[in-house]
């Protein structure tokens, strides 16, 4: 077998969810990938996950036991579910609610997910430690990844599933270019989990069995039982018109008084809540890559994937879930040019031409769906805070919009999305050689 | 005058001729300026240099004083100047002539030129033994650059005119990104000096006293007298089909017997003239940006001029004349984005802003035009070689195609090239906010 005949070699950067989601996408394929991961563990960071109805089955694609680890992890509700959205600042009255599905929007803690998905994967897989300096693309082909330890590696295909603060993004785009840096979307958050009695003691039966959300202006709160019902997770969202350096830690030490002070004319309902935080705790600022998009996801045969490609705010809960989209459409097409590669056509394109056109397909495929994720989560939070002008705090006009923004997520149909990145595999396939993108 | 009003600060990476060119441009027009240059004094690489029309025009747009010192240095002929064709293969006539014009194409050594200008730069604007490392864009629109002995520098604007292995492409197109490098166009030269009575008693009296081209497949040769008629410039450009790595250094050891191989079947005339070479001598690979061009010249308030946006192989002559076009617009739309900085508009938009425009109305106004030359280049160096199919050795067909080639580069209307700058920079600034780009 030539080099040119071998088969394709992917390097996956990251071992978050959407690199470990890859993984098995392309492990289930038969797809020779290895990944590498600087820190020494499988991590992910923030605690909290729902996976939206899409990225459910997104995951049954990407392998049926992927989509069974996961059901296994997730905490099932059995039963019909919705959003709720209260009226934090006037009448702590449930006032619009939003049907999700049957047994939909599980999660969990991200970390138990990620430990059962990645025992899946083999360890010689997997390079822990191995944090990328430079990745260069060569003319025949290969790309070499560089890490800081001095060591190299080889590969066919690069993609970074490194994060919101992606090393990979800044080697396609550049470092002077602000679309390698995520900004401050002058929104940050407190969170604590309180016991549930004393949760219970502050907010009575009704709230602490299920998911709401506290509305009012320039600020919402979340709440939702965890850890079998044993704790109350809380999530406090606050606008802040200040400045937070790009160049930043996103955590900061916080200050009970700042949450107090947002929440002060708010119904008592609210107010008992946010007293029920602790007097220190960091503050969490949620940055995303709305105000500089990258301008593609793919340059060559090195690609980006989700939060490294269009890392967003949380709150539509949909970044995973993209991020899993993503790996579904890279596994499909990696899937679709290996074999190219490996078949016998004799008109058949250069090796690296074939990596390349792959990852064109998967820039065609994602990037506008992708793309309107940061902006629609910007809209989101607007509505959540009463910031929009068009809708302000009135629930009629609440209602629609937030129903068009989760079911634009949710409604997305993975079958076709899969199809359709094959079909534009073979599309850019049949086209001439590409120098570029 | 607060920060918003302060005059705007450039940044030039790079002492070589662009960079030289546009901090004249800018000190004429009063503009805050620094280069900073990596080696310890002023340097240009390579030997000869020609300064075409479209140069010569440019250069007095850019200040009548660096015009002026350009005169006295370039060796004057002062008659109807012609390029001239030979058939080195077969006859070892002229078989095509191009007229340049009168007292035009000067020409001598590029260091005596960048010695002479770099004079009429006072020393506290230049800092030497500067290596740019990184370059990071602040949403408060400071740019800061950081070198590799650890020092930061701030700036508003940062123009990389940092030669074809730009630092600062690669910071605004990505290291992963192809373009980043430039890469090997399968030419290589051989270049000596021999001296004049060698010379004349090899070719005879009349080819040593004007510039030849000698024509052929595969290969062709220059000759023009340099040092006043003391020494004959010899440039041998040979065909490769070889892999030179992107990485490697551009100059190795070579043989004179390549030369003479390639040769072999030659004119004796031409074939005494590679006799004159030296049996040891560097060859010097021919690298250019045409395979995986910069997708744009700027991102945000830095940009890349001269080889580093658009590195051409040598055979057109006008790699320095489209670098002093390029300082040429940077200076005129950075004249004009600084006035629109300290004036006192009400509606005027932030600094940052301003900066950007400047940039977006260099990258659009000199794109289209320095991004053909690198294909042009290609395409005449084929023709010199009896490459292109269509034409082959036919100087009748030759003839036309050369002439469109020179004539492209030396007709351009330099006075409305600098009037559209400005009318463009106005258009951009009438505009929104643009978030990249």
């Amino acid at each position: 077998m030539s080099e040119h005949n071998a088969p394709v070699r992917v390097a996956i950067v990251g071992g978050g969810i959407t690199g470990v989601i890859l993984a098995l996408g392309l492990q289930k394929r038969g797809i020779d990938y290895t990944i590498y991961e600087r820190a020494p563990a499988f991590t992910e960071i923030g605690a909290g996950i729902g996976f939206s109805p899409n990225a459910e089955r997104a995951l049954k694609v990407v392998d049926p036991e992927v989509y069974a680890v996961y059901k296994e992890v997730a905490s099932s509700n059995a039963e019909e579910d919705y959003f709720q959205w209260v009226d934090g600042h006037r009448s702590n009255e449930v006032v619009s609610k939003l049907l999700i599905g049957v047994d939909a929007f599980q999660g969990g803690r991200r970390s138990d997910f990620l430990e059962a998905w990645s025992e899946l994967i083999p360890r010689d897989k997997v390079r822990f430690g191995r944090d990328v300096d430079t990745i260069f693309q060569h003319e025949n082909g290969n790309v070499t990844l560089k890490f800081k330890d001095g060591s190299t590696e080889q590969a066919d295909i690069v993609i970074g599933c490194d994060g919101i603060r992606s090393r990979v993004r800044q080697l396609i785009l550049g470092e002077a270019n602000p679309a390698s840096y995520p900004r401050y979307t002058n929104k940050y958050c407190f969170r604590t989990l309180v016991p549930m009695p004393q949760a219970q003691a502050a907010l009575g039966e009704e709230r602490i069995t299920n998911r709401y959300m506290y509305n009012g202006p320039n600020a919402h709160c979340m709440i939702y039982p965890v850890a079998m019902g044993a704790l109350l997770n809380v999530l406090l969202v606050l606008s802040d018109p200040g400045h937070w350096p790009a160049d930043a830690r996103h955590t900061a030490p916080g200050d009970k008084q700042e949450a107090v002070r947002a929440f002060e004319d708010w119904h008592p309902h609210v107010r008992a809540l946010v007293d029920l935080l602790p007097d220190e705790l960091d503050k969490w600022a949620i940055f995303d890559m709305h105000d500089y998009p990258a301008p593609y996801y793919n340059v060559g045969s090195v690609a980006v994937a989700g939060d490294a490609a269009h890392a967003s705010g949380p709150h539509l809960g949909s970044g995973a879930g993209f991020g899993i989209e993503d790996a579904l459409v890279l596994a499909s097409v990696i899937e679709a040019a290996d074999r190219e590669v490996r078949g016998a056509t004799t008109k058949k394109k250069k090796k690296v031409e074939i990596c390349r056109d792959a990852l064109v397909a998967y820039n065609t495929v994602r990037y506008d769906r992708a793309q309107w994720l940061p902006g629609a989560t910007r809209e989101a939070v607007e509505l959540f805070q009463w910031q929009d002008e068009r809708v302000g705090s009135d629930p009629e006009k609440f209602a629609p919009e937030i129903s068009r923004l989760f079911h634009t997520i949710w409604d997305n149909d993975i079958d076709e999305m899969v199809k359709g990145a094959v079909r534009e595999f073979n599309t850019v396939l049949a086209g001439g050689p590409r120098a570029h993108l």
